[in-house]
């Protein structure tokens, strides 16, 4: 801790190695005795280094969030790449040409997006179908089969395209009001997620199920039933995970160190260097009702142990407000480092992707 | 726009420059006509291709909000730079080279940044002091004389320091009701800086007084009685002036482009490849009382025409979810391209650094 209080003089990410490889051991370690494919989702770091401790695992199929994505692990190694985001067409090009070099998979949820790739493209194309098991952002839904049957109709057409099976993202965990909520979730996805697979398995061999949100991966207890999971969010964590209670503070593997510029004790109130476009602006509710956007947190024998009632309360572009106890701020000095865990570690650690120190 | 559809492949922002030098011109002449320095913050752009725009108004006094900042632009010829952010101790090393080179103008808000300043930049140094005007962020409360006399006194002790005025930001513009009450704070805040001038007048010659949010700048009919402007936004503009009724639609110069990538007639919702890491989550409400991250537009001869109840309601990583009428839906199809008016420019500005279009 104190080698990088001498050398950060901008607001940057502190990665926690040790941690991080505990959660990747963990997470692989499960999927390995669900005898379940692990595709890790590398949309939370997006770091050829954390793709390195992976490697120790022996993980070796990956997801993305975006076709640049795909493209920048392909040069850290990487070949055998789910793009779980619907496909974009306007981005083709760079996917055809992806498509020849390594093991690409992609995902569509309409019949006009299956024969775009398919007339497009003319190697064959892994395909799953997205299926919207209740975060209503994109899918065809879990219970619509009729939708389903033009996708599929739609899909037997083309002998360029692979179907995978089918894949869904669980995004409404991250609402659940406690884990029961989380493992009702998890349990009800997976039976209809296991009939959809169940439907078409006489036309197409070997579908696979794939899911995988933090929450529950973090939670549940095994992944039996399902053929591929995909978290991300657990190789870091972050203050949502803890409001849900699907890790502890022991399980953070991130803070943001910020230089402090100004101090108002009659206020309680430190400024730090680092602001929404450091952070984010995603924030929480405190136990107060009090929104959020970071715990002020310190390092203790390696684990991140939160600091009583100092709370990033408030963010700019560039300055933070942090709202602090007497003891806290009679501690802090201008030109002193704060550190602070964020609310949502994918969104924080992508705003700070160029200045990232581990530890 | 055709151009635009044909090359987009990715979220990008697209700069209407007309608008934009419009809003430069308008806000130059304003700041002559009230024999003002007009030192505009380029926070909000961060761009060398709008630096130029302002070039042709001869504008060669800039703001910026941190010491990274200003480095980039001395890249592009400008030699005379206020950094209106309280001085961060762990970048000397930087600001003493760039103090060498430049024309720099710095700000504290505490004894300890004046002190430490003086003894670690032996070159004279620009200073201004940071005064809070009532945003509560940074700076020495403005009716807190003792602790400026304070300040005052160190800066006094220092031959090296050259105090140059009383700088605010009132951020708390971006609260207020309705246009009344921003005048109000604009006007009493003046008074208050007029006196601070006035008191230290006998002790340094030609103090100034510096302000200048957007909201006040675009309302404010003229600037009488204030030394030097600031504001950022107004080249751009946004929703939140909006909001606040200090622009129209037709001073608006960005707009967020970005592919569609599925579509649910059902559901009216259409989602395009645009998330948080491209807008930022900063919303507004809208008439309904409802969050948005954004407003569905065209552009129709050169300027941006919002379309009626089209609104962008979510964000997660990558993704953004629009809300839309039947008329809309009806006209998009999947790899079309939606055009959006971000809540708060500076913020989505920084997001697409690497993807802007000059239309």
């Amino acid at each position: 801790m104190n080698d990088f209080n001498k050398i950060i003089t901008k607001p940057s990410l502190i990665v926690l190695k040790n941690i991080c490889e505990e959660n990747i051991k963990k997470m692989t370690e499960k999927a390995i005795a669900s005898k379940c494919i692990f595709r890790p989702h590398f949309k939370t770091h997006q770091s050829a280094k954390i793709g390195e401790l992976f490697k120790k695992y022996d993980v070796n199929k990956i997801t993305v969030s975006s076709i640049s994505m795909a493209q920048h692990f392909t040069l850290y190694g990487w070949s055998n790449i789910l793009v779980a985001f619907v496909f974009n067409h306007r981005e083709i090009d760079v996917a055809k040409e992806l498509n020849k070099k390594i093991k690409l998979y992609l995902i569509a949820d309409s019949t006009q997006t299956v024969r775009f790739l398919a007339q497009n493209i003319k190697q064959e194309i892994n395909l799953y179908v997205k299926i919207d098991t209740g975060n209503h952002r994109t899918g065809v839904d879990i219970d619509d089969f009729n939708s389903l049957d033009i996708i599929i109709d739609e899909i037997k057409k083309h002998r360029n395209i692979n179907l995978i099976g089918f894949l869904g993202h669980c995004g409404h965990t991250y609402y659940a009001k406690n884990k029961n909520e989380i493992i009702n979730i998890w349990n009800t996805t997976l039976i209809k997620m296991k009939i959809l697979k169940n439907r078409y398995s006489s036309i197409f061999n070997e579908l696979i199920v794939s899911l995988g949100d933090t929450p529950s991966c973090n939670i549940i207890s095994n992944f039996y039933g399902v053929d591929e999971v995909r978290p991300g969010n657990f190789v870091y964590n972050d203050l949502m995970q803890i409001k849900l209670g699907t890790c502890t503070y022991n399980d953070i593997a991130v803070l943001v160190a910020c230089p402090v510029v100004s101090i108002n004790k009659n206020k309680k109130q430190i400024v730090i260097y680092g602001g929404a476009i450091h952070f984010s602006k995603e924030h929480i509710l405190n136990e107060n009702g009090e929104i959020i956007y970071g715990i002020v947190s310190k390092i203790n024998n390696g684990i991140i142990e939160p600091t009583k009632d100092c709370y990033l309360t408030s963010l700019t572009q560039e300055h933070g407000i942090v709202s602090c106890n007497s003891l806290f701020i009679n501690s802090i000095n201008i030109g002193d480092i704060i550190y602070v865990i964020p609310v949502h570690s994918c969104l924080t650690n992508n705003q700070l992707l160029n200045s990232i120190f581990y530890y």
